[in-house]
Formats: C-alpha cells, structure tokens, sequence
C-alpha cells in the first residue's frame, strides 16, 4: 500500500519533469527567473490532487499531467506576484524572484509562467481528453485565477481596516487560497468525465480544503518554525495580515491590549521584541484554539463532500482522504 | 458602403460594452483599476481584427465577440504591466493605473484581466463555435500571450545592449507587438474555420502587420504629436529603448556622434534640450527613411497574405486590406 508521502513524492517528480520540459526558452534570464521558485521545491499538493482525482474515476496521469502543470503553473504565477506586493524576501528557503531579478522582471517572469499554464493545458486533447471538456478546463481555470486576483487585493485592503469579519475573512481565502484548490480538484474531475454532480462534489472537496490549508498557514505563520517554513515567521504581523488568528484576537482583546496589537500589526520595522509581544497577545486571546475548531470544521467539509464521489480507483480515495489530514497536521 | 473609420468605431463600441458588461466584480477598486485604461479609450484594432476577419469568412459578430473581447483584454493587461515596469506616467491621456493605484494594485489588475480574457474566451461555445476550435483559440492567445512576455522582456534587455541588429529588433517587436495581431487574426478565423491554410494565411497577415504597427509607433516615439498620442514623445530616448531608428543611427553615424546619442539613451534625467539633439542625430542618420521602407516591405507583406484568402464577405476583405494603410499612416 502506497503510503501518502509516497504518491506526493512521486507525482511531484513527474509533474516537476513535465514542466521542466515544457517552460523553456528565450530570453534564458526570462526562464531562469520564471523557473526559480519552481527548482528550489514545493510539495506540488494542487497538482496531486489533479492527478489524484483523475486516476481515481479512472482516467490516466498521463491525461490529467497537462491540466496538473496548469494548476501549479497558475500556484508559482501568483507567488512571485504576491512576493513582490508583500514585499516578502523569502521562500521556499531561498531569495524570492524579485529580489534576485528586480521588480520588473519578476512582473514578467509571473506573466510567462500564467501564459504558460494555459499553453500547456491544450496538450490534453493529444492525450486522450475530449476538446469539450478541455474547453471546461481552461474556463474553470481561467475563472478560479480571476478569483485569486481578487482575493489578493482583498488581502490587501484588509490591511488597512481594523475591523475585518470571520465572514470577510472567510469570503476572501476562498478567493485567495480555496477557488485554485477547487480549480485542481475539479480539472481532475474533468480529465476523467463530465458529470455535473461529480464534478460539484470534487468543487466542495477541493474548496474546504483549501480554506482549511489557509488556516492552517495562518497558525504556521504564527507559531510555525522559520526553517521548517522556508520563511520569516512573523511576516504575517509585519504585513498587517487579517489571519483568523488576528480577528479573532481584536475581538476578544479588551481595548489596551487591542490598541497594543494593532500598533504593532502592519508595523514593517517592527522589532523582534514588538512581534513576539504581538503574537503572546494573540495566542492568550484563545486564537489558536478558535483557528483550529474552524479548520477542522473545512477539513470535515471535505470529508463529506469526498464520500458523495463514486471513485473506481479505492486507492486515490484513500489517498485525497488523507489528505486532508496531512494538510491539517502540516508544519510547513 | 461603409468607411474603415465608421467600422472602427462600430466594433469598438460593441467590443466595449462586451467588455464593461463581463468585467465586473468586487472589490470594487480592483475592477476600477482594471478598467481604468479600457475607459479611456484605444482604438480596439485587436478585436476589430478578430471581428471583422471572422465576419469575412462567413461567421457572425457575436460568435467571434468573446475572443475579440479575450484579444482586447490581454492587450490591456499588458499595457499596464508595461507602464508599470517603463515606469510610464500617461497613456491614453490619462495618469496610468499604477500612478493612480500604486504598483501592488496595478500588478493585480493586470493579472485580473488576463484571467478575464480567458475567462470570456468559453463564452463562444455558447455561441455555437465548437468546442475544438474554441480549444484551439486558447492555445493561440495563450501562446501569444507568452511570446509577448518573452517580447517585453528582450525589449527591456536590449536597453543595455549597445548593439542590437535589426534581425535582433524583428524578433523582439514580433515578440512584443506582432504576436497578438497574429493571435487576433487567427482567432477571427477560428471562429469561421479551422481551414489550416486559411489560419496559417491569417497568421501571416496579423504577424506582418503588427510589425509594422510597432515600427510605425518607433517613428512616432520620434517625431509624433504629443497630444495627438496621449502620451510623452521621446519616452523611447529616455528609457534607452532600441527602436528601429535608433539601431540605424548608432550603426550610421561617426565616433563621436554615437557616443554623443549612446550618453542620452536611458538617461532617465535627460533635457528637453539633450533629448532634442539626441532626436536630430537619429533623423540626420537618415533612419527615418530607413524605417518607413521596412515598415512599407512588412505591410506589403501583410496584403500579400491577406490576397491569399477567399473571403465570402467582400467588404470585411476590403477592410482588412485598408487597415493596413491605416496602420502605417496613423499619427496616434
């Protein structure tokens, strides 16, 4: 029996080769920087689960490898783009596009790669995917990018407002995080067939998890560990971020300790000292246990939505199943 | 019979109102800044390209009005990408997005609208393009849209090059400017046809006569009328871009001469008076003559192919080969 870890290392490395082979050319500083963020590493979860829900309603991974490099492809345009808006210097361990290559080229290093997904999704009719229900990919696609456009510039405003709801904050990681989780559950739906209530199941499956993933990020960029992350711990605070964690604690906070927090979240030159006495703040509010009730409550979603799924191949059930586990307990 | 400026101007304001009624969402300051440069107006050649080639073949207006939308889009999209990374402060006669919104908001309009573009493009199956041209009309936008990334990227390089050849220059305008007049003709005809020979005609007539689009507005960088372009001529001196007139001059004229020009090029700082003189030298290099001659060879280029196919509707054909006159007349 395949343990999980497995099939993620394994579909990673055929996913990262088809890439690879496939984002090349000229001007090579261009690709070089395109590629960067791709060669330092990423677990490649959004294009398992295409591959995964593909195979298990019994396409090929060969059919759903086009729709699963899209997915990442579209993961990778948008990190380089939102390092440069947060202003964020690392990732995945090392320099992020824009501080190596400057601003500039990091903007169109992230217009290359998005153009890219797209070029290479239309490889699906050679293998075997009928052109409808590619045409249905590049949509769902297109649609969950629009998306996360819009949760990136929700994000942002949140910076500026004092008062962000559960709600809010919930609308907008969905748009942010859960619409492309949703976009890769559903293209590997359609790598495999196009009934309407697989497809909204794998939609549902896809969403939840997502969200509970994002939280989950939100708790690691609180009390996760720099070097497991890749990344500054903190930065989260220094950028002002709205996480479950932080509306949760300026609602529970009495008005000292509120107005104390808030002096410090967004605070870009904040020291070492400032944030840590942000964070004990927000933790002695209850925040991470009310974050982690929320999370489980997305991770159930997507439990239930996956058991409405009529799979052939009971071996990518159980895989996408745990899953959700593995992205809940993640310290990454 | 109707005039090419009366039909510009009809498909522009269907393309527009396609546009406006697609392109709507929260948060709303995204979508204003996103919308902000389509509001300001453009002559919308892409989509009159996309329209009135699809209605010569025999296909409806409506059919082909989500890929014209789709072409318009991605020209949009890297018109503010472009202003952002030149650090251009007007087009269009208006500040640019990224002067009104700052950059982080303007890098993410931009992402929405390429999203967008794809996003309108499924609209033409229900329109009754079938789906396997409309598959066939991704791929070609996004392969435009990722040659026109690599275009943007030489095009910023070749500013510290002190010699780029004019076969470096083609590359790079074909890159940055003839691949979406390709992507627009071809898309026009897919939503006709998927005659392989008519396509590959179309192709070289888009292609052709997007080069000769960007020589034609090298020449105006030099020697336009700044309120009739919306823009600050002379931008191209002070970004130190090797325009077709400047390539020329720097391979014509003496020592001195050329470091004299090489000493203004990319001088963000220069004078009215350095830019003046820098723009004498190129013009007593004899470079104008030179560009309008390859820009007249690149548009007979375009009519050759366009005289290839048989269009069922005579005065689209008629359009289309007046376009080209336009084109390289245009003082805007």
């Amino acid at each position: 029996m395949v343990s999980l870890a497995e099939a993620l290392k394994s579909t990673a490395s055929l996913v990262t080769e088809y890439i690879l082979s496939r984002v090349a050319g000229t001007p090579r500083q261009l690709y070089d920087a395109a590629l960067h963020l791709i060669k330092a590493g990423g677990k490649r979860l959004r294009p398992f689960i295409v591959v995964t829900v593909a195979r298990g309603l019994g396409a090929s991974v060969e059919a759903a490898l086009p729709f699963a490099a899209g997915v990442e492809l579209i993961h990778n345009f948008t990190l380089i783009h939102d390092d440069i808006i947060d202003r964020d210097e690392f990732r995945r361990g090392v320099p992020t596009v824009h501080k190596l290559w400057g601003e500039p080229f990091a903007i169109i290093a992230g217009d290359l790669l998005f153009a890219k997904a797209f070029e290479v999704m239309g490889e699906a009719i050679e293998r075997g995917v009928p052109p409808q229900r590619v045409a249905r990919a590049y949509d769902a696609l297109a649609r969950a990018t629009r998306i996360v456009a819009e949760g990136q510039a929700l994000d942002m405003l949140f910076e500026d407002l004092e008062n962000v709801s559960v709600d809010d904050y919930l609308d907008m990681v969905y748009r942010k995080t859960g619409a492309l989780f949703e976009a890769s559950a559903v293209l590997g739906g359609l790598a495999a067939t196009d009934d309407d209530e697989v497809i909204r199941a794998l939609a549902e499956y896809g969403k939840n998890l997502g969200i509970a993933f994002q939280i989950r990020d939100d708790i690691l960029g609180l009390v996760g560990d720099e070097k497991t992350l890749g990344k500054p711990v903190y930065s989260d605070l220094r950028e002002g971020k709205k996480t479950i964690l932080v509306i949760y604690a300026l609602s529970r906070l009495g008005e000292g300790q509120r107005e104390k927090l808030l002096s410090t979240l967004g605070k870009r030159n904040a020291s070492k000292e400032e944030l840590e006495e942000a964070a004990k703040l927000i933790l002695e509010s209850g925040a991470l246990d009310y974050a982690e009730s929320v999370m489980k409550d997305y991770a159930g979603r997507a439990r239930t939505a996956l058991s409405k799924i009529e799979f052939v191949d009971r071996e990518a059930a159980r895989l996408l199943e745990e899953l959700i586990d593995f992205v809940v307990q993640r310290n990454w």
